[in-house]
């Protein structure tokens, strides 16, 4: 029995920004586990088997990759963006500490990736150019009135904040809720920038002030950047505005 | 006058983690700008002029970059890790913004890598789990006070803290401060790992906990990530522990 388990990170998904590290180590697996649209990221390889599962089941898809890992295999099992954010690099501990004690003894590697945030910054400039946080916006893993303390704590010490997870079907309402919660703390014109599938041929990237962010403009795989009151837009003649957050805060209000 | 600029990330810094669009970015230019390490990680091609400056002259660098795209050449500034997080990309838009007004019709671009929280993370497992932020503890560009206020605001809402530009021989005591702050809000046993170099060489990284994190064993390249209330250590018979934070919050205290 020497099977391992790599936890792998795809990136946006265009094979451009996929590392040789994450490369390799989908090359090198037996077995490849995930959700089905990222493995439909990675080119068939004969010999190698596939297990697909849904968006909801990433503990039990940790649980049956670590499963196949200890019955011998070289499993690498797939992540998008980067696997130690909002991905299935936490579930794996997860599983690690509370299931079967063979999981423990098992080589587990995490080959990082590009995390969506990196990738719609650079697409518009420099927006985490300065201090920043990253929240997810879903709260079937926590209480609501925590991602509220959490988007006040940052808001009011000057963060710019990455909202992950911020809509899907199930969870309508809380990007509204959260933009609502943020102008507490914001200027009406602080920048807002929102991205998805940056790289890919369905890429979507828009920037607007925060008074007119509209939740309906996201969906489940958008990123969504809100500025901190230091950030703002360069207008550039003929070409899209350049959105960053200077090095610098000048005082200790900022 | 057709110049370009790209603002590369190098990611960690080993070339397995270097994305093939920044090899690309790379290989295409026809002068590499930047801080001299990283430009020696760069692979020599002929006919490539490079210009290696200093580490503290990142507007420079910036605006030398800037202008010899202006004048026609396609440039490219390479950075660690990401170029949004911490570096050039940032220092380029404020160029951009202050400058010629002819480099506000450049074709600038950003080309995104691994940047050192998430190198760092993945070799122990999966620190940033659940909601985090970055700061840097340089106060160079803003004010001490600033950073005092971020980590108080950041601990006590249960964000997991990357800190960026721990220390340097010009800012000697910075991160002692910032762990006795920290230690206020946090518990004795709250995990902290310091890892520089993340895949070179000189790879280091080290666990401990809070009331023993020692600044001293931190150096310019070290990137530091200090646990929330709930991350916590998995020990592996015969296998280094793996250090995570679950994905779920059980109450809004947390």
């Amino acid at each position: 029995m020497t099977g391992s388990l790599s936890v792998v990170g795809l990136g946006p998904g265009h094979p451009q920004a996929l590392t040789p590290e994450a490369a390799s180590a989908l090359n090198a697996a037996d077995a490849l586990f995930g959700y089905g649209p990222y493995l439909d990221r990675v080119p068939a390889r004969s010999g190698q088997t596939r297990h697909a599962s849904d968006n909801r089941e990433e503990g039990a898809r940790a649980a049956a990759a670590l499963r196949h890992a200890a019955e011998g295999a070289n499993v690498a099992l797939v992540s998008g963006g980067d696997p130690g954010v909002f991905a299935m690099a936490a579930a794996v501990c997860e599983q690690i500490e509370s299931g079967d004690a063979a999981w423990r003894k098992l080589d587990v590697t995490v080959v990082p990736g590009v995390t969506a945030m990196l990738a719609v910054a650079a697409r518009v400039g420099a927006p985490l150019g300065h201090d920043f946080c990253a929240i997810s916006l879903s709260d079937n893993l926590k209480p609501w009135e925590l991602v509220e303390r959490r988007l006040d704590a940052a808001a009011g010490a000057g963060f710019v904040i990455a909202l992950y997870n911020p809509i899907s079907r199930a969870r309508p309402w809380q990007l509204g809720k959260a933009f609502e919660r943020l102008r507490r703390h914001l200027p009406a014109s602080t920048p807002v920038v929102f991205g998805r599938a940056i790289g890919r041929p369905d890429e979507k990237v828009a920037v607007c002030l925060l008074d007119a962010a509209d939740p309906a403009a996201a969906d489940m795989a958008t990123l969504i950047i809100v500025g901190s009151s230091l950030t703002h837009v360069i207008e550039r003649p003929g070409l899209a505005p350049l959105v960053y957050t200077p090095r610098s805060a000048p005082d200790a209000s900022a």
